[in-house]
Order: structure tokens, then sequence, then C-alpha cells
């Protein structure tokens, strides 16, 4: 199959007509093949007309059919074969197994968004039936699902090419709510988002859907992706990016005639907390796989994990010498992309110079491009706690240390943090109790906590929470990871005394979808 | 009891330091005693910093201790009597029926949310079982419930003093779902805001909560309210009121460092559609239950009908005579506020001088201030097409008939309707075919559809929606009526390989809530 540059708007190949975006490898800085001219404003007008004629035929579609569409493109992702691994690969720097991996992952999560829409939970039904007899004035009926919001825009992620792009999580779980999607591709990886975007255009063709399901545009600057999300047809954003990036999003939605919900996943530099009995018994194996989630990946990770807190002391310090010599023999790894690459290396010189930071260790240096130098640095809790920039995400492979005084000053540190994705506790036994007093913090601050596990490695089921307070996204409300993913672009609507003939099949007395409804308040075995 | 002008942090009476409001009888125009003086930000501040001082304390309180709090509300309530009932009435021109019902509901309210936050199904417990062999990587033991988001700030409405004011749903709801409440009361009932908080604190106190659970403040100008809204320590924002009103929280809250979700009801004119068959079965019928149901009140609900959609001809020509007549013969009645007959008087007769509408009927006039005239007008589809402000809601007893050509008109005017709280299909056999080809369009214009009834009358039950789209509400995601406005207030968080004696009880290996728990999959028996 040959690249060719070309959006996708419903089922026309269709070259943009502003500046064109090229992917660069970022092992070698140089510009790969094709060019992807922009979309303008009136191919977002044109992919919104379509996706707004297909919203009322799609999001009726039987859920057996929303599911073998949704596995269809994860046949299709996989009949992409190696040329799909080979051009992630050149887009990102990611090695070869990573994105094997991540292709897998892309797939599956795929499946299991097939496996939600068939079990239908998420429609939520609600049946209260009718008391004509009750006094003083009888009881309609009334019956609630949900459904779809309307056509979405997603865009994608730099760092997960495949898993949060152009049909990851927030493609996936909006579709099977059964909103159209139309993809703004992330510039960094035009090649990959193509494949995969012809892949989602064949199996909507396959299963005889209406074109304008899935789109997919390019474009070097925010005019398309603002005319996206302005656009009165849009009615939700998924975004994974920038703290700027989200915001930006956020603030566009909200300027609308209409406003509507964005679902941003910015920023978080995930706290690890090391409790004593576990920092006494075990620090050099917490400092192993510390380095080990730290560096994985370049530190490319929403979850990585940027900060550690502690109580000071000679447990700290064998913690510390460990990580640090760790991270000194860390190789460097190339970047995302040479942006990111700079982005990092002046979030780590700022740190460096800054008069209440140390560096503890900084990884290898690499030779070519974009190379991930590994870094470490330590701070007091005292000065954390007075200076706002220390907790600024540093995307990649660096860490800050923050070493507490007392019990009271790591309670200040918890509660002094920005929303967090994810919040990680080491403990043992002896430090149970300790634990138990802060997980009320933590829950406040974070949607994951983990005892005695890294932060990176986010699985993919029902249980998961990828998300967070303000800033880790715009809507701690929700999850853009796992099957609770399908809840963001839902709505209920509720039928009084409807006639039968007119109820959807998920509300029809005779519950032909075999649903299990609450019913006058009891829920259906 | 007598009432002291004072607000309620905590468990203190406090006297405001600001502006005086004054509560006016509107049936004489009288100021009632006693004087309400404002609220500062310093006591915002206090209100706040005992909420979230409470927070941690009362989301954790088993789910019996909750739910039996929420009874012992409505038990506080109802223990007040009479003198509520005569407050209530005094300051709001609603005639005792219409208040006891009220009262009736908003106990009922309390009553079911206790309920629901004993099923326990809001939790919406899942949990996905570690998989310690699984390749290439094991899965951790993960296990997700929803949280409460944090001390909520409720405004009370004008229209329903009880059910949607101090204690009314949103607060019901809110302290359903474990969070803090502080109310800012609605300026033109303060006396039986101050009656109803203080049944609120007793309950607080005789349940043993924290006394920061629940406080109410007073405030003429929106000092107290923005202040309120503004504290960090609030995390979401209950409203019921005007579209003005809604958007400037929404603004408030967006600025703030950390957004925080604000569900307004805000705006609903509740298009009801005359399909031609049942129109010509039974157009008196028809003017009967719409002119009952457009006068309900003086038409002071969010879901009066404030639209008629129907096509021209004989058949709508004698439903607009009967309707006429009906509400020529319709007595004058006593609005909320003179505040709210002003805006009414103004927007009637904006509507009476429009070129392109006209009027039908008008109510009989009252000869005490502030009496409702009901209004009955009619405009043409093609000019309602054109001119957006025949959309604008008349808070009050009036209402548009839009004269449709033909149904390819009456499509247009209901695909150019704003977002509504409800859209209602009168319709008998015949006109089955033609209402299924208009339902997808009103599931996406409204929360609630029905047929053959009229709009007002919202039962609180589980398959409740009192909400929609923009400007009907500022979520079209979720209901302010009925349990599921549980759902508003909560996060979800995520455990990980949480040991079990660090999990809360809602998690805990052995189910000890007994919760049907989406388990590895499957939902539990």
């Amino acid at each position: 199959m040959t690249l060719t540059g070309k959006m996708l708007i419903g089922q026309q190949a269709i070259t943009g007509s502003r500046e064109a975006i090229r992917a660069i490898d970022p092992a070698t800085d140089k510009p790969l093949e094709p060019a992807y001219p922009g979309g303008s404003c009136e191919h977002v007008e044109q992919a919104c007309a379509l996706a707004w004629a297909a919203f009322d035929s799609y999001r009726e579609t039987p859920l057996t059919a929303r599911a073998e569409f949704l596995e269809a493109i994860a046949d299709e992702i996989e009949a992409l074969g190696d040329e799909l691994v080979e051009r992630a690969m050149a887009e990102t720097g990611l090695p070869r197994p990573r994105i094997q991996a991540e292709r897998g992952r892309t797939c599956q999560q795929l499946r299991t968004f097939a496996r939600t829409v068939r079990a239908g939970e998420w429609l939520d039904v609600r049946v209260d039936t009718a008391l004509p007899e009750r006094q003083p004035l009888p009881r309609p009926d009334l019956r609630q699902r949900q459904v779809p919001l309307g056509p979405v825009a997603v865009f994608g992620a730099s760092n997960f090419p495949l898993a949060f792009s152009v049909a990851g999580g927030d493609t996936a779980s909006a579709l099977a709510a059964g909103c159209p999607v139309i993809v703004k591709a992330h510039g960094a990886h035009p090649g990959t988002s193509e494949l995969v975007g012809r892949a989602v255009g064949r199996a909507v063709e396959k299963c005889g859907l209406p074109e304008g399901v899935f789109s997919l545009l390019f474009g070097s600057g925010r005019e398309a992706g603002i005319a996206l999300v302005s656009d009165p047809r849009i009615k939700a954003v998924g975004f994974t990016g920038s703290r700027s990036g989200g915001i930006a999003l956020c603030k566009a939605a909200l300027a609308r005639p209409e406003p509507i919900p964005v679902y941003a996943e910015m920023s978080s530099i995930n706290p690890v907390l090391l409790f004593p009995a576990a920092l006494q018994a075990r620090g050099e194996a917490l400092a192993q796989g510390f380095v080990a989630s730290l560096t994985q990946g370049a530190g490319q990770f929403c979850t990585n994990p940027g900060l550690v807190i502690a109580r000071q002391g000679p447990a700290l310090d064998r913690f510390i010498t460990a990580a640090a010599d760790l991270v000194q023999r860390s190789p460097a790894q190339t970047m995302l992309t040479p942006g990111i690459f700079n982005a990092y290396e002046a979030g780590v010189s700022s740190l460096a110079e800054h008069a209440h930071a140390q560096v503890a260790a900084a990884g290898l240096r690499g030779e070519d491009p974009n190379q991930c130098q590994a870094h470490l640095f330590v701070t007091r809790a005292r000065d954390f706690l007075t200076d706002h920039t220390l907790q600024a995400e540093m995307f990649g492979a660096a860490s800050l240390i923050v070493q507490c005084a007392d019990d009271d000053e790591i309670r200040q540190v918890i509660e002094h943090l920005e929303g967090q994705l994810t919040a990680t506790l080491h403990l043992d036994d002896a430090d149970l109790e300790n634990a138990r007093a802060l997980v009320p913090t933590l829950e406040r601050k974070a949607g994951r906590l983990l005892v005695n596990g890294w932060p990176t490695g986010v699985e993919v089921c029902d249980a998961m929470v990828h998300g967070g307070p303000f800033p880790a996204t715009s809507d701690p409300r929700t999850t853009s990871v796992g099957t609770a993913a399908i809840l963001r672009f839902l709505r209920p609507v509720c039928y009084q005394d409807f006639p039968d003939t007119l109820l959807p099949a998920a509300l029809k007395h005779s519950n032909p979808l075999q649903l299990r409804r609450l019913l006058d308040g009891q829920r259906e075995a």
C-alpha cells in the first residue's frame, strides 16, 4: 500500500489545500514522504456535514452491528501488517516491540468496546411503569435510556500513535457510544494516521455504514482544529496532549453558542510515596522498579513517575544513591519529536538551574538527534511547598524526589499537589496505618491509586480510571481508558407514555435486548 | 419558631454584614419581616472552610447513616408544620394546596434519595481481579468505585421554594452523593429558606455529622454567589434559574484555576406537537389540556408548554379558537416576584408588538399587584424560522402557536429549535408514522419526550430526565430531577493492588455491602 498524503472525508480521499505537514524520523531528523497538505475550514465543513448526516442512522444501529464494526476496524488494522509497524517506528522513534504491543493493545481495546456495546449496560435502562390509580395523581409510564451526544472530534496523541490516536481509545469509545468521529491527526505521525484511517474507512464500507461515520483530517496550525471544535454539529471533543493545547480546546468549546464537553487528558506528574518500612526493607528494589518505570519509552507516558515523596533519612539516601546509579547508566533514547525533545531539554535545564533543586543524576548522552537523557532531581519539601514551578511536568524520563522532614510535611506536600492521573504508595505492613491516613487525600487528588506497583502500564478493562482532577484532565468525572470511557459520549433521554411501537428496542415492554433494567426501583436479575 | 434573619454557617446562626434582602409578598407588594442581611466573602470563606473540613469524614459515612440523615431532613421539614406552609405562601403568592403538595414532594424526594443511597448502585463498583499468570504481562487487581466530587454550591430556584431550593433536588442529590452543601438562598423566599435551613441543621446535629455538611447563606447582589463558585474548595455547582444567571455561574466556574462543573437548569419553551389525526379527532380536549398546563401555577414551570407546533388548516383553527376562549376566561394569578412579573409583562408586550406574531387571546386582568395575565400568540413557521427572538422564553402563562404549511415546515421548525427540557407529541394511531419520522430529531433536542400528556408535572423517580441540550441546561449529560441526579456529583477512582484492609467497604474482597459488582466483565446476580 502506498501512502497518498490524502485526508479521508467520508469515503473520499482528498488532498488538503493548506500548508503541508511532513513527518520527521526523530532518530535521524530526516523528513519522511509524503507531504500531508492540511485541511481547510471547507474540509472541516464537509466532514461535519457527512458526520451529521450519518448520526441519526448510525446511532440506531443494532448493538450487534455496531460491535461488529468495531471488530472490523481491529481486523483491518491487523491486516495492515508490517507496513503499519514500520511506518509507526519511523515516525515515532519507538522500537518494534513497543509498536507491536501497542497495535495489540489498540485492537484489543476495539474488541473490548465491542463486548461492552453488546452487553448494553451503558444504556442504563430505567423503567418506572404507570400507576394509573395512584393518589393524588397517577404516575405515567417513564422509560430512560442513554443516547449518544452526536459527532465527536478526536485529537490524536503524540505518544501513542495507535492506542490514543486515529483508532485509539477516544475513537473506539465514541464509535461504541454511537457517535460519528472526525479525527484531527497528530502532526507527528501522519503516515501511521493515514494507514489506520484507511483501515477504519474500509471497515465502514464493509459494514455498510454511512460514510460520514468516520473522517480523518490533517492540519499544521490550529485552523482546522479550532474550526472542528467550533462547528455546531460537533457535540463533544476527545484530546490527549499538552495542558496548553487542552485548555485552548476547552476555551474554544465554551465560546460556542452551544458549549460542548471537552475530555482533555493533559498533565500529570504521578506522585510516588515511599513509606518508611518499605523504604527500609527494600530500597534498592524500589530504586530498580522506579528507574525502570521512569525510563521506559523515554519516559513519554502520561503516567510517568515524575515525583517521589519520602521522609528524609538514611533509607531515602540509600534509595537516592541506588536510583542515581541506575539513572547514570541509563542509555539515551530517541524521543517522539524534535519539539518534545526540545521541551524536555528546556524543562530539565530549567530545573537544573533552580536554586532549590539539585541534580542527583543524569543518564547517558546520546549521539543521535533527539536523545532523551534521563534525569533525577532532589529538592526539599519546604521548597516544593513554596514554589509552584517545581510541580511542572517534564514530559520525558525526568523525576524529582521531595525529601520531607516529617509526616506532617508529607501530608502538606500531598495536599499541595495539583490533580493527578495516578498516585502510588509503596508500603509494608508496618506502613499501613500511615498510608491509611493519607488515602483520603490521595483520593481527592488522583484518578487511580496504586499500592506496590508503578503507574506506567494502564490496563484496558472495566475498572480502570485514566483520569483525575484538573489539570490531569479537564473533567474529573470520567476516564479515557477502559470501558467506562463510553459514558463520556452519552446523555439520558426519558420517554413518557410512549406507545410501544415508538419506543426504541432498549425500552420496549418485551425487553427484546434482554437488558437488566432498573424496573420500578429493582434491578432485574 | 421565630424567624431570625440569620444565616447558618455550620451550626452557627450568623447575621450577615452586607445589604439586606427582604421578602415581598407578591400579592400585596408589601415587604415581610425580618430583614436578611447578606453574607460577605468572609462568610463564604467560613462556610467553605467548614464544608472542606467535613468532606473527608462525611463522604465515608456508612450508606445507612447517610440515608438516615436524608430521612431526618424530611422529618424535620415535616415537623415545621404550618409555619412553613404559611411563610412559603406569603413569600411566593402560591396557593396553600400547591405549597403543601410541594412540601410532600420535597420530603418524598429526600426519602427517595435515601433509598438510592442504601441500594448503592450509584457506586458503580467494577472489579477486575488479578491475572498473575497472564502473558506477556500479568494483570493487577483493579477496583473502581465512585467518590463524591467535594463541597457543592447550590443556588435555590424562585419557582419551587421547597422542591428546588434549600433542601430540594440539588441539595438532596449532592448530600446523597457524599458532598457537603452550601446553599445560597434565593432572595425571593428567605424566610422559607431559613426555616428549611434550620431543619437541615437540626438533622445534621441529630445525626452526629460534622457541622460543615450544610450551610445556608443569604446575599442580595452577586458578591457572595460569585465568591462561593470561585472558592477552590467548592467542586461543583447546582443552579435552577435564568439563562443569564446560569451562564454567569458557568463563566465564573470556568475562570477558576481549577474549573468545576456547573449544572444549570435554565431556559426551555417545551414544544408541543399536535399531529393531524389527533387534532382532528379531539382538538377541543387538547385545547383544554393545553390551557390547563399553560396556566397552572401562573405558568411558572420550567416545563411550561410555551410553543405549539401544528399544520395549518381548519382543525388547527378550531384548536386555536377553543384555546383562545379558555385563555380569555383564565383568571389572573399572582406571580412569584415583582421582578418575574415585570419580565413577563415585558416579554408579552414585546411579542404583542412583533410584526409577525398575533395575539390570539389574553386572559383576565387582575386587580392586585403582580397578576399574570395569560396570553396566547400565533405565528407562521416561515417567520419563526427566520426570527430567533420568537424562541425566547416568556416565563409565565404565555405560549406561541406556530402554524406550519406542511410536514416539511414542521420538520424545519423542530430542527430549528434550541435545546429543550421536554418535547410533547399528541397523536392518534394514524399519526404514528408521522411521529416516528420526527422522534430522532426530538431526541436530539430534548431530555424528555412525552406522548399524549402535558410537560408540567415532573415525576421524581429513577427514569425521569429533567435536563436537555443547551440552553435548557448547561450540561446535557445529566438530570436534575430523579435518582440519576446523584450521578452529577461523583467521579470514579480506581484502586490497584490495594491490600484489603486499605480498600473502602464497597470494594473489599468479601463485598460486605453486597453490591452487584461488575466482576471480571460479568454483572453479579
